[in-house]
């Protein structure tokens, strides 16, 4: 393994130039200015201090930067992380307090210390099983909780929980104490943010303003409304009104510091840790790999991991929480022409510049405007067409999004997700304990063999040829002995079964023992057994074994071979072919 | 459904004349007289009065006739199970206590009525994921745990646990407190058992008594060292020499009753309960298939399912306790001729009277006779060779005997072969997501394709032939992915990639996604995707979604028809031709 493998930026650091400093820069502007209000948004809604957002977006972006694969991945805090941060600290400690506080620091460093693990163990695969339609379940569902916990924000009402029988319950226990001038802030702010993301495109073209200008403010627009609200803000007074604002905020870069990690903590966050970390990860990889294939660019899964684990130690080393890649400010970041992972460096200079800057100022600030942000960001996140797609395509698939989405709502994110993946995988192993087989012929003048039930085929007499569409191995084991004796029983004048294995990938030690008995049961029935087409890892496997000696008929290359050596065999003593 | 399938005695019981009578008669008799010690010593090791050993060979035999499939099968106490009786009521009772009793009982309810409702639901296929490393991994440490237990009984010391670490420990801890006559009269069992197993035969032989006459003294030799061991008992007056005796059992049989089900000890014993009937199932069907399979007899393992479920309830009722097939009395039975399910009932019989009449002699028999009844008949359970088989054979497969071997001896049985089957089924999801593929190319003169690396075949420049070995499915979907572009990139003046989808048994929707993401991003690099051999249930699937509509390529019947149509097509406007 080399050097350039592990740190990246040994690779595309030689390689930097004028002019893709020039490009880095000017994503590096717009990416901060949209991240600003995020960050302090999704602090906010994983229960923690509004500046813990703008740290998790300074160190992380400079370590993935250094580590990460991707040219154009915005790492910071985003919205289903932070609810699923909120689940996990939620369980430790009490929103608001220090506690709560230093145990999403030490979520972090757990979160990263998972992930680092599983990139130098290669175990990046185990992110495979949270199957797209989980995710997809997952992800609208989180959608949807976030929205409703916001509401509490949006109506200046105290709303708690992280599935939705506790916000609902929550919020029609507190729904009579609503102060109208939070709402009348919230009400604003989300037109406003609605507006600039809807409508407000169309109208500076109309006004002739030139493109890049017009993204440029549409991007800004969240910016523009918190500006709006914290001028509102002083003028009418509004903390007074019993306007929640965000308050005193520490000005300054934070110390760096080891996160205050007890057993106790590890044995509570560990598993939160894990699964916010898959999560998390599963969704960076794919916006990663999605913008990677426009450029025709590579993204290392395993170094991913790498790059991911450390930006969230550095979230943690630097009083953040945990950090992923986001799908909104990736692709405005792809979109503004980021050439490298410096981009993200130069985005953490300016979040950090923020930080020293413009803290001051945000005691002003409403924090209806920040959920008002929140909804609209997650709104995009809130996709049910997937069930109808899945329920077209399968009915297992549906089965996973539904399980997962239903489970995600009511149980929260935790159980949801591990339901999703548990009843998955469940699916996936009865399935393949009960293949598809079929008996197949010959597609008349040519050496292919289908299903007599779908293809006009020709088959011999006495043969019968079976396909089992499967690995075989101990959960269909048995299924195979019953399927190919009870067919030899039922057919009339049988000399020869050929199990054709094209599809059978593999053969474990159970399927070994059915594979003798079969052999077995049809030689007491004076019956032979033939494989076609075994694969060559399969045949290597299974000549180990002495099943092979056994076998009262041959192996051959292909169906095609099996077939016409067995009727050249009956055709006379001297009519055996050679394959 | 009929009747007679699910009361296959409507089948059988029609055709019932004299010969099969006489047969059933003989079988009866031969194994009445070796399952009565079998009866008492199981009923030892499970830390339960013998006489609920003989209750458990009464009203279980009866339901299994009536119910059961397998014309052999014969069903009673069996040691595997005896000991997961004892592990399982152990945590909810002392052993000795009238609860203890009692909650051995509710535990064949329990198991009864989870096989009942595994059948009724046809949920069979759940026993196939006892794969056969791990049922072979488990039996043998079984054995190992039961022998090393009755070593207490053999030496006139107390010795508790059901897992080695225990057992050793007690052992040690009561080596001092060695009863010599206990040993003594332990010792000549043994001894006399294992003469009679290994050596008696031939001995008989020599002696030219019949072979009948010979095997059915090998048979009753148990019940002679029972009868020698009895006369020493009364003859050195052993009882007050220190030898535990079996003492007082109730004469006559049980009346029927329901058990106490109390909630708690529902929730208590419902999980091993399920466990212990999974491996007493496998066990038993495993059994009555092989001898079924000798006479050309089918058996029907959901209905299995029915007839021991039946059993355990009718063990439940009358007093007993946790049944299942045994290996050795059906093979005895099977020897003997037992031509129906007719010879259990006679056998129930007997034991019926046995209870009635011998009772009473029984107070004087030394336990350490039975202890060694035990040791001799776990022997035959102990085979280290499976995991030299496996070893040699797979991997994966010594790992899964492995495991379930060391984990059953330190960790008990349950957490055994949990682990076993936890193991096995990581195992495989985790092959499976790492697929084997091949490119593959055209064996000379043939319409087969192989893999280029094992097999010398032909090739077309610029077409790019990949077979994936393996269902695509959400664990391997990305993988998928990546293998495809990552030889797509490193193909030079490729124009075609063609999927060889015979090994493809399913597309799940995860892969679908993958299979839309392959054919955007070769699109985008000017590379036609096209599938061939893909199977009639995936395209179905398939043409429920809009991927084939969208594909740059075809799909092909064959892969030989897509290489001749892509290199047709090359040749001219006019070369396309119709598959």
């Amino acid at each position: 393994m080399r050097l350039k493998t592990v740190l990246p930026v040994l690779d595309w650091g030689r390689r930097y130039n004028r002019q893709t400093l020039t490009s880095d820069l000017v994503a590096a502007v717009i990416v901060t200015i949209m991240l600003i209000p995020q960050s302090l948004a999704y602090a906010l809604l994983a229960g923690l201090p509004p500046e813990m957002g703008l740290y998790a977006s300074i160190l992380p972006l400079i370590a993935y930067a250094l580590f990460g694969t991707s040219t154009t991945l915005a790492v910071g805090p985003v919205a289903v992380v932070s609810l699923m941060t909120a689940a996990a600290v939620g369980r430790v400690a009490a929103e608001g307090t220090a506690d709560y506080a230093s145990a999403a620091i030490v979520l972090a460093m757990l979160s990263g210390l998972f992930l680092l693990a599983m990139g130098a163990l290669r175990l990046g695969f185990i992110a495979n099983f949270l199957s797209h339609p989980v995710i997809a379940g997952f992800i609208t569902a989180s959608g949807i909780i976030i929205a409703t916990s916001q509401l509490g924000g949006l109506l200046g009402i105290t709303v708690g929980g992280h599935a939705m029988p506790e916000l609902l319950a929550s919020l029609l226990a507190h729904i009579r104490e609503i102060n109208w001038p939070t709402l009348a802030i919230g009400g604003l702010s989300l037109a406003l943010l609605l507006w600039i993301r809807l409508d407000l495109g169309n109208w500076l073209k109309r006004l002739s303003v030139p493109d890049g200008a017009a993204r440029l403010i549409v991007r800004a627009g969240p910016v523009l409304v918190i500006a709006v609200t914290m001028g509102l803000s002083v003028w009418l007074d509004l903390g007074r009104n019993g306007v929640a604002l965000v308050g005193d905020v520490p000005q300054g870069l934070p110390m760096l510091s080891l996160p205050g990690i007890t057993l106790e903590l590890i044995l509570a966050l560990a598993l939160p840790a894990a699964i916010l970390s898959l999560v998390g990860f599963v969704e960076s990889v794919s916006v990663a790999q999605t913008l990677a294939a426009r450029r025709r660019e590579r993204i290392e899964p395993d170094q991913e991991l790498i790059g991911l684990g450390t930006a969230n130690i550095a979230a943690s080393l630097g009083g953040g929480y945990p950090v992923t890649g986001g799908f909104a400010r990736s692709v405005v970041n792809f979109d503004a022409g980021a050439a490298t992972p410096a981009a993200g460096a130069f985005t953490a200079i300016g979040i950090a510049l923020a930080t020293l800057l413009l803290t001051p100022f945000l005691a002003i600030l409403p924090k209806a405007t920040l959920a008002a942000t929140i909804v609209v960001a997650v709104l995009s996140l809130i996709d049910f067409t997937i069930l109808k797609r899945a329920w077209i395509y399968s009915k297992a698939d549906f089965l996973a999004v539904a399980a997962t989405l239903a489970g995600t709502l009511v149980l929260g994110v935790e159980t949801g997700i591990a339901l999703g993946v548990g009843l998955s995988i469940i699916v996936f192993l009865y399935r393949s304990s009960r293949p598809h087989a079929a008996i197949v012929g010959r597609v008349p003048g040519t050496e292919h063999f289908r299903n007599i039930k779908r293809h006009a085929v020709e088959t011999v007499s006495g043969v019968l040829s079976i396909r089992v569409d499967e690995s075989l191995y101990f959960a269909n084991a048995r299924y195979l002995e019953d399927l190919v004796t009870g067919e030899a029983l039922r057919t009339e004048g049988l000399t020869d079964v050929i199990l054709m294995c094209s599809a059978v990938n593999a053969i474990d030690m159970s399927a070994l023992e059915s594979l003798e008995a079969i052999n077995e049961r049809l030689r007491d029935m004076n019956v032979r057994l033939h494989l076609s087409e075994v694969k060559g890892p399969v045949m290597d496997r299974l000549a180990t074994a002495s099943f092979l000696s056994t076998l009262t008929g041959s192996v051959h290359l292909s169906q095609h071979q099996a077939i016409s050596q067995i009727t050249a065999s009956r055709q006379g003593p001297t009519g055996t072919q050679k394959s």
